[in-house]
């Protein structure tokens, strides 16, 4: 089943969901016009389609492999690496002063959803330069971004993330890792970190590890950490000390080597210890890391919408084909294709409302971004980079957990050849399974919902997204429409329910912390399906605009929102319940009981 | 992490919600009393834990393998399956004559409980056998029941289901295969199966092949399907004419071969076709597999309690030892087990929740079945049937639906390391995958629930019920317990959502089916979600009674019941929406729009 990007959905959501047309207006992104918008996804699109979806199968039966230290990438992955940054995607959003495009994150993020639907694994690598740049633009000194920006932009260079350890994963408080000051400046780094995506491959002359570790006079804890810049390969051409001893063998996402690193064995050629250097001022560097990770955390969150596109255009394309069973309607007395059975239909439905209700958000959160970045208000801007900081971790989290619902319903929609792992079905559940983990698992998005996004402001910008829910209801509303104003209804019925939710968090955040942090992860799936059925709303107004020129797209997209409202919008309620009903019981049974 | 039954659980269903205690009233089942009830499960326990459970992840790791025709499977399957038989597990439940035991399903459905969660892959071959028994028993000839059942009893031979063909999965109206009578008597079979479970292996002396074939002069569709028994090596030794061609490379499962069988290469001892004889009556073969189906289905939902069980205790086993991070309630200054986090410890609820929900379920469906086949009076007989009958769809559908959900929240608990394979966690979110499709998908069970069990009484059944959970509920208001108290509203507004469902599918099940059958997944949820939660409040009044003797397991069992309540229970109302209001927009868009 080819891939094809879906471009068209991704300009609607950019023009009439994201505001790109003001985003046009602002400093600095005056090139980014709906027209250059367009264009850059169909090149986007052909790209992807042709060059990296094809290698997709092929890393999942091929993966990465380790041979002494050395990791050989799938077939293909070098050659494609190589095209991608040639081309210049690496570099898309990126300052252009270093060699990038400049363009807002909002084209930006649905390249990436592209990149992420043709290749998962392969668009790992990329993720991780982009989070790499971003770090060294936050807290570099300019040196460090000169000599390193420019190569990772190129694609000379790829970047890593080096947080976690054996004993730190979520709790970055018990990272390990030593800096040792070196006499003559600079520092050894020593320690082991796992789970370090790309943290060794073939696809770029040289690797640049970021690193956290801890200074020898550090304080204990989070507030004790500093970030160092490690390259694989030294700028005189030595081999620094810092090697892989493994990959993980791993459920999904096979082609993207996940790495054992170790920091300071005296192998190479540099004697012991890794040659680092810091970044930004000492013990400061979670807060650097937070700023790159809030970055990767987004992106994650558009591999869930990546993910569920191509798991929906499977199935969807296996529905049409597969001819299996005479309608219930009986409607013919031959077996049709089984897109024409209801259940088969509502399957297909969910997939593509979760789908399209995640790009809507996600994108709306960009443009978000991209107003809060260049605005000439500094007003303007603050208050548009807090309600995308509030809708990151929704956009995580609610993102990559409807994408294993969609990836699951992906391999129902094939029945029995959706378990063959030939099929291609069963991969998109496994790679899935990763996306509510890395960069934070949604527990972890939902406790930063919760703890900074809603208790540190008492709720303020959690209820202004209600209001800004509650303006569509009542356009909805007053449409006329009957199909507009059942859809009001839901989404009216399904945002009480937050702002209840809103309500219990707040009330109780000091006082019985338990109780809240119990409903967190329910709070934030409420919010994203939520804020999810608000963009479908905003969809299905903006369809109007539509309807003369591209008739049956808009119609699509109007039963679509309605489905949404339909079948999707009412867990808000259910999830509503659990938050306020259920937090005694969370915490009832003894430890030992389980 | 060592697999340990659930034996006091599964003894409290038995004893407290399944009836086994009337049912050791019954003719028959005189010797099925409590204490051999627990007997036998202390003694299945053992034997599972200790020889079957240690080969599960073998099986994922070296899984059957295919040479030449010759299936091996994994290193220690044999010799653990002949320990099985050896100690009768394999006659559990069948007839004394026979040499079974001749247990009620209550007690042989708790010890298939067991058997698959120490090993899904392993545990298959059994089920097949017992399909294969429960067929000879309903349509075989004295002289056919004579012949096979005992050599399966004994597993001397084990049994396989032959219904899919590459054309013909969900539709058997599609079965192609051709049995050509004999001049002499019998029949020649030709034709290509799929998908079949053990359908080739080394793990006993002979293979007996129940198969959907079609004669020369039988009308077409389903109503000219025949059933055929052909053993792969005839009595008299000789190699029968079918193949094993090729077997599957599958998402989970690994260990259970699953073959594709050719009938009538002419590569054999036999000539050309393979020698099978007709099972009961001509064209009333789709009749016979329904009622072996019918056992079969049930002990899928089975494999969905038993798979959840094991994914729960290898995650709680992990939430104990793992620490990480200090509580968000400020009790410690040190990092602790991550258990003693709220957002874990929702999910080890919502997976221990929905386990015991559905064990006790389907035990109380099966204790259903035991009256329904043992009661002396035969209305008494006709109701419970009738009953049990009504739950094997929803036990099937809904056991495993959340089979998926609680072994996806189990890799959830293990974070990073849950998707590394070595962990195991990934295997059960792999091997449960199938569960929702074979022995009919999750959307034909619903339609089965729509279809025979709901519309063809006009939902009397149904709303049977929901009169039972009404009584539940009238006694937990009336125990003057508040949680009780909470826990019966929890029940009756899931009620409600439920007999509204039900008289929306009584409506329109004629005039507009398609919307019925669009809403009969969430149809069946909402029933499996409501009945589970019923038992749940049933073993919340039982709990009781045990609260001196064994204080801690029933407060527990308390806990959980209420957690069931505030946190399952409100997806019945969304799961109604979902029915009532989403039928429209499910078949709105054209086929071509997807």
């Amino acid at each position: 089943m080819r891939y094809t990007a879906p471009v068209k959905d991704m300009a609607f959501c950019l023009e009439h969901l994201a505001g790109l047309p003001d985003i046009a207006r602002l400093p600095g992104y005056e090139d980014a016009t709906p027209d250059t918008a367009r264009a850059v996804l169909e090149e986007c699109a052909r790209f992807n389609q042709d060059v990296v979806a094809p290698l997709n199968a092929t890393g999942d039966l091929q993966p990465s492999s380790w041979k002494d230290g050395v990791v050989t990438t799938t077939p293909g992955f070098k050659e494609a690496f190589r095209q991608f940054a040639e081309a210049g995607w690496q570099g898309l959003q990126h300052p252009v002063d270093f060699g990038g495009q400049g363009l807002p994150k909002s084209i930006a993020a649905a390249c990436t959803e592209m990149l992420n639907s043709a290749n998962l694994s392969f668009a790992l690598c990329p993720l991780l330069s982009d989070g790499a740049i971003e770090a060294l633009l936050t807290a570099g000194s300019k040196e460090q971004q000169q000599r390193y920006i420019p190569r990772l932009i190129s694609g000379a260079w790829t970047g890593t993330m080096n947080l976690t350890e054996p004993q730190a994963g979520s709790d970055l408080a018990l990272v390990r890792s030593r800096a040792v000051p070196q006499d003559g400046g600079g520092y050894r780094i020593f320690g082991q970190k796992i789970f370090i995506t790309y943290g060794e491959h073939d696809m770029a002359d040289n690797i640049v590890h970021l690193v956290l570790a801890r200074l020898p006079d550090a304080p204990a804890g989070v507030k004790g950490i500093s970030l160092f810049i490690v390259p694989k390969v030294l700028p005189d051409g030595r081999r620094n000390d810092v090697w892989c001893a493994s990959i993980e063998h791993k459920l999904g996402i096979k082609a993207s080597p996940t790495a054992v690193l170790v920091y300071g064995d005296g192998k190479g050629e540099v004697g012991e210890g890794a040659i680092g250097e810091l970044i930004g001022e000492p013990n400061r560097g979670l807060e650097y890391m937070f700023i790159m990770m809030n970055a990767a955390r987004y992106a994650v969150g558009m591999q869930g919408v990546a993910l569920a596109e191509r798991a929906y255009q499977k199935a969807a394309g296996y529905a049409r084909d597969r001819v299996q069973s005479r309608p219930v309607d009986g409607s013919s007395a031959q077996s049709v294709a089984i897109v024409h059975h209801p259940d088969v239909r509502r399957m297909l439905m969910t997939m593509r409302a979760l789908t399209e209700g995640a790009r809507a958000l996600a994108l709306t959160a960009a443009g978000l971004h991209d107003v809060g970045r260049a605005h000439a208000d500094p007003a303007q801007r603050a208050a548009h980079e807090a309600a995308y900081e509030f809708l990151v971790p929704i956009v995580k989290g609610f993102s990559t957990e409807t994408s294993i619902e969609v990836a699951s319903l992906g391999v129902q929609v094939h029945g029995g050849m959706g378990f063959i792992e030939e099929t291609g079905a069963a991969q998109y559940y496994r790679d899935a399974r990763i996306l509510t983990i890395y960069e934070g698992t949604t527990a972890i998005q939902a406790n930063d919902l919760v703890g900074r996004k809603t208790l540190r402001d008492g709720g303020t910008l959690a209820l202004a997204f209600a209001r800004r829910v509650q303006q569509t209801q009542e356009r909805l509303q007053a449409s006329g429409d009957p199909q507009a104003q059942t859809l009001a209804g839901q989404l009216g019925r399904a945002r009480e329910a937050f702002e209840q939710t809103v309500a219990f968090v707040v009330a109780n955040g000091k006082a019985e912390p338990n109780a809240v942090y119990a409903g967190s992860v329910p709070y934030l799936m409420l919010a994203g399906t939520l804020l999810a059925g608000w963009q479908m709303g905003q969809a299905w107004l903006a369809a109007g605009e539509m309807m003369a020129a591209e008739a049956s797209f808009a119609q699509a997209k109007r039963t679509t929102a309605a489905f949404y409202g339909a079948h999707l919008l009412p867990r808000c309620a259910a999830l509503r319940d659990a938050v306020l009903q259920g937090a005694d019981s969370v915490m009832a049974l003894p430890a030992e009981a389980f």
